[in-house]
């Protein structure tokens, strides 16, 4: 999309820190990373976020992560590593345009999940029901 | 992986609220939800974490996140949801058994991502060039 800031970063219209691309996709390093490290995988087609992407894309997508994490894992010698994907702006999405965050971790680095809280069975029972009716 | 907790789930030896299952792949409730819906789509073969998946069960996997997704999404009338995948117990995985985390969100539910701060360009190029060296 020609108004993309992803897009324009992809056809190399704006710099960016790229560590891999293929045909399908290009990955390149977040300006703020949560550590040293942090990589973000594109589609090259646009699309928005994960709903309105090509199963394709997706799989090309996948198929990369572990191979640029274990290269992010051993250039700087972290143990672990999340792989996250904000779909909306809701869910924390800034840039409208398919990404998986690729993000190293190691012990105290300081960062902490989202927190659950224990539902009970038969919360869950209706809510496992009510997908279940739309998948 | 006969003492492995998400093995047994999917194998019915221990319950779980199921909403999904397919050749490759099992997916059911979390049992502690950061919102109700909350998603745990694990591949059937026992693997730890996406780095000693298979390509074939991350791509059956990716496959079936936007479809229980918008499920998800129908359901309870969430516009937005984030992907996570924890790998290693650095990255809070808890139990090792590879598994991706669908969690749905909207407005003012009080979750809150990894906060990240600004690189400059110089540090940016040297982590891209220390990567890119071992891909």
């Amino acid at each position: 999309m020609n108004d993309c800031l992803f897009c324009k970063i992809i056809k190399g219209e704006i710099p960016s820190n790229k560590v891999y691309e293929d045909d399908n996709v290009f990955a390149f390093l977040d300006i703020n990373p949560i550590n040293p490290g942090h990589v973000l995988v594109a589609p090259k087609n646009h699309c928005e976020n994960m709903l309105d992407c090509s199963e394709d894309d997706l799989k090309a997508m996948i198929t990369v992560v572990p191979r640029i994490a274990k290269a992010v894992m051993k250039a700087f010698d972290y143990p672990a590593f999340n792989l996250g994907v904000n779909n909306g702006s809701q869910a924390n999405q800034l840039v409208p345009h398919l990404h998986f965050h690729i993000m190293p971790r190691c012990d105290g680095d300081g960062h902490e999940l989202f927190k659950g809280k224990a539902s009970n069975s038969e919360e869950l029972s209706e809510v496992a029901e009510k997908i279940k009716e739309l998948l």
